[in-house]
């Protein structure tokens, strides 16, 4: 528009500058094709990207990249085993093609481009008006080409995917056919798939280990991998008899070479002290073969997922395992990812542990943060956005830690299947302090234990809040909490140090006010809804016609009711007090939201004052 | 953050692009300052600046504008006949000092310098680090210094002001002391005020005027303004006996000459024709003197307020006046604002009608969009955000709109105190099409009939949807619908073409359902609220205990509860049918909220794909 107006000064200012800029791209662009050239030769050296995950099943397309925070900005580097005619890889909500931010590799068939794409709503690839991401190099090397490329966390281009801490939804689509323009490729048509990685590592320097550290392979025992999508599998081990009491101060996964791409996460569960013996087993964990009691094995020791590295403990603290009192049964978990139905692969993956008998000061803990597995919290069907709040208040915490406070050092957050967000956010005196753990684009099916960029040290009387976000547009009838998979939780399990005795810090709207929402109901709607005592909370919800009017008072109850506290020494146990009907805690100053950090647009003109030749202005 | 990456060729185009940019800025400002001293000398002309408001009560300031909407900015030149030390300009969402955006013109007692500043929360004043308010130029005449400077609409600076339709609240302040810098600016301090005017006035062209056109003036006799800071001032004028049917075509203000700061709006209104003859008056409009018949002179004929421009029917249509079944009445009802409490000030302001017995094809028509005057329609105590929406629905357009439809072409928003915002969108099909007018900084002390940008064309079966936004967070009681100032409305008066028999098509929410409210509220909080038949719907609203539960409750009820529709020939007569317990219209499309249009950050890289040597790719 400040085109039109070329004989007003006051608008040149923005023309020449596109000029100028221009020509600097043209410039720039010159540059990358000459650099393009000049990296045939120089590899980089792999420490310069510390992570790596298989894109696709068949492992063809590797990713491994590293994370600046200095700079803000990821750098990428793509190995493509068998390059075809080009491929798309980039990032969006969920993982879907659509409203996605791809960087493009095409060829017509004679020459080949590189470009910074988005895709509409209906998957219709644009070329981005501003590129993102940066092509700094292409390299072929014996065992395929690999690709260079960098991207800032946050660009301030609205068609851009903002790059935050917790989950990302890589995609990735191989072109088979030369495509005459970007424009031309059809993303539904697309052989391609996603993977789900935490790109915002933690910056977080290693511990040193004592000299005295020994190691512990928690493997499945040469396990042919079952040719179907999905395979948790199951299996038993034991530590030796009267292995005394160690910390585990390190672990990392094992991951049998071949099989990076199946291997989709793994877990080390230890078993209860309840049982002085537990059954061996080596199968999959959905067995009826399975005994029963490996049930009572869900003590995480140790967890890990694609794309995670060694779990390092803080120097103070190590989780205690071994010695009285504690089971010296352990339970391995594997999740086998294979929609490639592969059969036939065999696989001895699992974890390795470090431990050390020269116990670290502190042991580290675990509690849970949430919501209580109750169906008083219920989502009702249809929503895109519904959120539930969990509340570890100031009540509790002031009974249950130490003066000197706790801190948290690692975080896994839990929900089933219609969770899509979950965050947990200390509050002090009413005021939202720290964000403790935040994933906006959680995935039920990529629950990792992640370490925190800086350590939370919660403190007597501070409150944790933890909000999941659900979905269920795809169902008929309303969620409710519990244990089942179609049922829903709200968990963020936090690691932390020193051990105390509080296990469980979780919350529930008070069943009184609920009963009051459905009587509430009940006559607002002139509806026959049984009222009976003897019907169930799930069958209450169930019966519920979900009007907007419905829908809104349950929210407004959520956020008004009193609670119910789980202040719990073990799930069963809570501490002494008053529990029931317990304000809800009040929030006067939220954290902000942090605004995506934009570059500085080109202003029209300096940020100092002009002088002006006015004279001496006029005295009274 | 780029410039510690200096070894990576990728991060160099932000940093060099910052290098070019400061010198070309440089350029810029020098070039800037030689403009100023030379437009010591060509003055613009004044059609440059067709819009003109003294900015305060002595009119010692005076600015005038005009808009590019091919730019997407305004040129403001702003004469100060006397210059102290320096000025402050700016716009405010409400005309408030704090988080203003400001230009600024300061001296330090030596030299003068000019700069776009915003002011915080706490009204302390920054330079922007992004200079939007750029100045043309400066001048000195006899009667005082002209500033000339340019503003984009939306600078994309998150500090910065968003022009939009509608009000914008300007703000003004002297500074009668030389100040060091910027910062040391105290913004309590300021000798200052606030202006309200429609910056971006529509950009219409005036249609042809008739041969046989006369005028005629309805002024105030000779008024000697009262020294006091508001007077309604009411005079009755009449047509001559047996005057004929005529179309106003035009209209347009007279204020008497160095009254401009004093007269702040004007309205004409015609009286019923119920009553054969209306008494003589001319005083204040709150005197007990005033006869009570005056009441019902209330149609209105012409609106005019400070800033405005003559008012132009479109060229198919006028306003009828005169001939048989209507009243030979008038009233002029001017608004003199006088916070300086002059004294003794004459005025003979008021307006002229121009108009035309050489009727145009179609009648001018006047229909009242909204709310019912209720008090079933509340909003509670404390609330600075509270949404209340009045509809006219599908089946009352239906019914009384002709076949090709009508032409909003004008409108004037309405509503009482705690009026915040207005928006009225149209319609169709459950989506919405198109905004007929709005104001996100409406302020009840500034109601002009505007002209629409676009004509809208409303046809049978559509639907218009009136919301405001009140801030009740003065209040302590619930605030009412109603006729009194401290009731509330939400009204827009929509003037369109051709005039139909719909004079009303406004709703309320249905009495039964806020009844259930009301017993829903009692029971939930175990309150005694009096629920007894006799007392009125104010009085149960004043008697809630406002919760959040019942604030979420309310605005639940009002987003999902029937309307009792009043589709009416007058304000007593509704169109034939049920017009009780109508389900609300569902709206499936929302119109998307224009984003701010940003000049384009400079992308590190071209927006064209970059060529790759890569050779032929490999075939399958």
């Amino acid at each position: 528009r400040m085109q039109n107006s070329r004989s007003k000064p006051c608008s040149c200012p923005s023309l020449k500058m596109r000029e100028v800029a221009s020509m600097y791209f043209t410039m720039v662009a010159a540059f990358l094709v000459i650099l393009v050239v000049a990296l045939q030769g120089s590899a980089p050296r792999q420490t310069d990207f510390p992570y790596k995950v298989p894109l696709d099943p068949q492992g063809l397309l590797e990713l491994s990249w590293n994370v600046s925070y200095p700079e803000q900005a990821v750098h990428f580097q793509l190995l493509i085993r068998e390059l075809h005619f080009g491929l798309l890889f980039g990032m969006s909500d969920r993982g879907e093609f659509e409203n996605a931010d791809l960087a493009v590799l095409w060829s017509d068939g004679h020459n080949s481009y590189f470009g910074d794409a988005w895709s509409d709503a209906k998957g219709q690839l644009h070329m981005d008006s501003q590129q993102d991401y940066q092509l700094l190099g292409a390299r072929r090397a014996p065992e395929g080409l690999y690709l260079l490329f960098r991207r800032a966390f946050s660009t301030c281009d609205p068609k851009d995917y903002l790059i935050e801490d917790g989950t990302v939804h890589l995609i990735y689509g191989i072109l088979e056919k030369p495509v005459p323009s970007l424009q031309a490729i059809n993303v539904s048509a697309l052989h391609g798939g996603l993977q789900r990685v935490q790109l915002l590592k933690p910056n977080i320097s290693i511990p040193e280990l004592p000299r005295d550290m020994k190691t512990m392979e928690i493997t499945a025992p040469d396990v042919v991998i079952p040719s179907q999508e999905t395979t948790y599998w199951c299996y038993m081990a034991e530590l030796p008899e009267g292995f005394p009491k160690h910390h585990i101060i390190m672990y990392e996964p094992v991951v049998t070479a071949g099989n990076e791409a199946l291997v989709h996460h793994m877990e080390v569960f230890q078993c209860t002290a309840a049982f002085d013996s537990f059954p061996h087993y080596n199968g999959p964990c959905d067995s009826k073969m399975k005994p029963e009691r490996l049930n009572y094995c869900r003590h995480v020791l140790a967890a890990w997922a694609m794309g995670a590295q060694a779990f390092y403990y803080p120097e103070e603290a190590g989780l205690a395992f071994g010695g009285p009192g504690s089971s010296r049964y352990l339970r391995l978990e594997i999740h086998y990812h294979n929609p490639l139905v592969f059969k036939g692969r065999r696989d001895s993956s699992g974890i390795r542990l470090y431990y050390t008998a020269t116990l670290r000061p502190h042991d580290a803990g675990i509690m849970e943060l949430g919501l209580v597995y109750t169906p008083v919290m219920a989502i009702p069907p249809g929503e895109d956005n519904f959120i539930l709040t969990g509340y570890c208040t100031d009540k509790c915490t002031q009974l249950a830690l130490p003066a000197a406070g706790i801190r948290i050092f690692a975080s896994q957050l839990h929900t089933h299947l219609a969770g899509r967000k979950v965050v947990t956010v200390l509050s002090r005196d009413g005021r939202e302090r720290q964000v403790v753990n935040a994933d906006g684009h959680y995935s039920p099916h990529f629950q990792e234990i992640r370490m925190l960029k800086e350590v939370v040290a919660v403190f007597p009387g501070d409150e944790l809040i933890t909000t999941c976000t659900y979905n269920t547009e795809d169902r008929s009838r309303a969620t409710v909490g519990g244990f089942g998979i179609l049922e829903e939780m709200c968990v963020n399990y936090v690691h932390y140090y020193p051990q105390t005795q509080l296990e469980l810090c979780k919350s529930a709207v008070d069943p009184g006010y609920l009963r009051r929402y459905f009587n509430l109901v009940n006559r607002f709607n002139d509806e026959e809804i049984c009222m009976c005592p003897q019907v169930s909370v799930p069958e209450q919800f169930y019966s519920i016609p979900w009007n907007t009017f419905n829908r809104d008072v349950l929210k407004s109850l959520y956020g008004f009711a009193p609670i119910s506290m789980h202040c719990n020494k073990s799930s069963a146990v809570r501490f002494p007090g008053e529990w029931e009907k317990q304000p809800l805690p009040s929030i006067t100053e939220r954290l902000r939201e942090p605004g995506p950090r934009c570059p500085p647009a080109p202003g029209p003109q300096p940020a100092a004052p002009i002088p002006l030749k006015l004279g001496q202005l006029r005295r009274d």
